[in-house]
């Protein structure tokens, strides 16, 4: 169960689409430690890396690994850089995305524009240079709308009330079509809400590490509604476990990776209380219109057929992140990953 | 069942996009029937008007109907014209593709450009300006992908194989949100294979056009399998009810719009051989990747909820369609309509 060495890639050389976001820096990490070099696509300028965005990294990053990793730099939405970056690659990790769902809706067609037409680009690119298999991080959050049914399986209807979620539903069907005529390896990953270190904590990507450092801080929390939507959280070890499985995989797939039950934003916000030690200083707002009220995600197929298993409960979670980032960050190295311990 | 007046429009000013197309001419045809006025948005030069490629129009279009017919041309997928085309419009009739699903996998990208972002900006533009109904045609025959099950209800997961398809279900789920979150009225018509006058008979649009001028002229029919491919065919008079039936509600829905009968593509040869009286040369090619294999509609929802039924047959809407096309053409005015018979 969620066993993974470098018999698993098999020589494949693997590139992964933004390996310094947040989990394509986890993803790459994972790939270093079982010695398995990796080439990196990204942004030139990469504002995840800047310090007062993002949280230390943890100590497991601390290995020499610059060695193994091959950094490309382009542009994603424009396809500048690409080919440089498919050179000679098997498998490929998309886990770009130029927007996130809560800012998606105001501009719909720049979401299509950098996501869409980026992939279908891509797509194109990896047909032309016979590369078979690609690995896509889907939205379990936002695909499925307001389900009908809880835990929802990946069964249930796509119908998503947001930008980010109706272009994800639209490349997870371009790949279907890609897997079903020109016999692409497609596995498509339908992430709940992730966290770790790496995160924006900004309020946009992930609301553990936002309520972390505002708790900590003593800065005032803002929170859409009352607090009682439920949501799947998941760490973002488990998540690469997923990541690593999928790439392994010798058939299409979709699968949900989550950790299968629903906390509540009030729920969270106990818990990080209880780690840091302090009392949230909170303001709840009107809810939005498209956060969906409940969801958490049926994992039965991903445990089946991926032979994956979360292994972090939300509080177990939580504490290991808040372990993490109370140690002293260390310097960085040309390429924006941390030196190694002297 | 399927009754239409101007009191279902209730004063409502109604556009065409398309209205030149092979369904919009039909859809403006039956307004004006109705004495209800309609503007037309299409392009400069609409092909479709051409003699050479489509059928002589047919006698029931020779009304005097100009002076309630307002034409704006333009150009879809840029936005060109079409704010003019909105002012002062209560209802949305949206039949424009820029793509055919047969050719639409060699060009994704102008397919997503085209049509999905052309569609954004209408929406875009409709929010603004305040226009708050709007009636789609989706595709019955792509959006389901290979069928699990026969006739396919609307419920059926949507795996299309084409490029068309993928574009068509993104631009449902955006109809979708924006009637959740906006308080649009987005009925979507999925139409399974339509046929009729003013279809292109050059083989993109509709097989049944094509095998007729084919052996009415003795030439030579090629047909991708070995016929067996089984489709939904509709006569565009049954398409035409149905949508408007969808454009007089008051709420959403998506519905499949069929006769809920499949044929194959040698029954369909067979029934044209019988009305032109003479035999078909027919050479059979391999089959594409992209076409399912059957496929029929479920249209129990829109016999129900559109207080909809299909009225032609298979043999009636075919020997309807030869009996119009053995008329003498008549002469066409300056918007391209037919004169009035003198």
């Amino acid at each position: 169960m969620n066993d993974f060495t470098a018999a698993d890639v098999d020589g494949k050389r693997v590139l992964v689409l933004g390996g310094k976001g947040f989990l394509g820096t986890h993803l790459v990490d994972a790939f270093v430690r079982c010695d398995i070099p990796v080439r990196v696509f990204d942004r030139r300028a990469r504002q995840s890396l800047d310090p007062a965005l993002v949280d230390v990294v943890d100590s497991q990053n601390d290995v020499a690994r610059t060695s193994n990793i091959e950094v490309v730099t382009g542009d994603f939405a424009s396809g500048e850089g690409l080919a440089d970056a498919l050179d000679g690659v098997d498998l490929v990790y998309h886990l770009i995305s130029t927007t996130v769902p809560s800012t998606s809706n105001a501009n719909p067609i720049a979401d299509v524009q950098g996501n869409l037409i980026g992939t279908l680009r891509l797509l194109e690119m990896m047909r032309d240079a016979g590369i078979r298999r690609i690995v896509y991080v889907s939205s379990g959050g936002t695909v499925y709308g307001n389900p009908s049914i809880l835990p929802v399986p990946e069964t249930h209807p796509l119908q998503p009330l947001c930008s980010y979620g109706v272009v994800k539903v639209a490349v997870e069907n371009y790949l279907h079509m890609h897997a079903e005529l020109y016999g692409l390896t497609s596995n498509v990953l339908r992430v709940a809400n992730p966290y770790g270190t790496h995160q924006h904590h900004i309020g946009v990507q992930g609301i553990i590490p936002t309520f972390f450092k505002k708790i900590a801080d003593g800065s005032l929390i803002e929170i859409w509604g009352d607090g009682s939507v439920v949501r799947d959280y998941i760490h973002v070890n488990d998540v690469v476990s997923a990541l690593l499985r999928a790439g392994a995989r010798d058939r299409s797939g979709t699968f949900n990776i989550g950790s299968g039950i629903g906390h509540s934003v009030n729920e969270i916000l106990e818990i990080v209380q209880r780690y840091v030690g302090q009392q949230a200083d909170v303001r709840y707002l009107p809810q939005r219109n498209f956060d969906v009220a409940q969801i958490y995600l049926d994992i039965s197929k991903a445990q089946r057929e991926l032979d994956w298993q979360p292994l972090l409960s939300l509080d177990a979670g939580c504490a290991l992140y808040w372990q993490t980032i109370k140690q002293p960050a260390r310097p960085r190295n040309a390429a924006g990953y941390m030196e190694p311990p002297q």
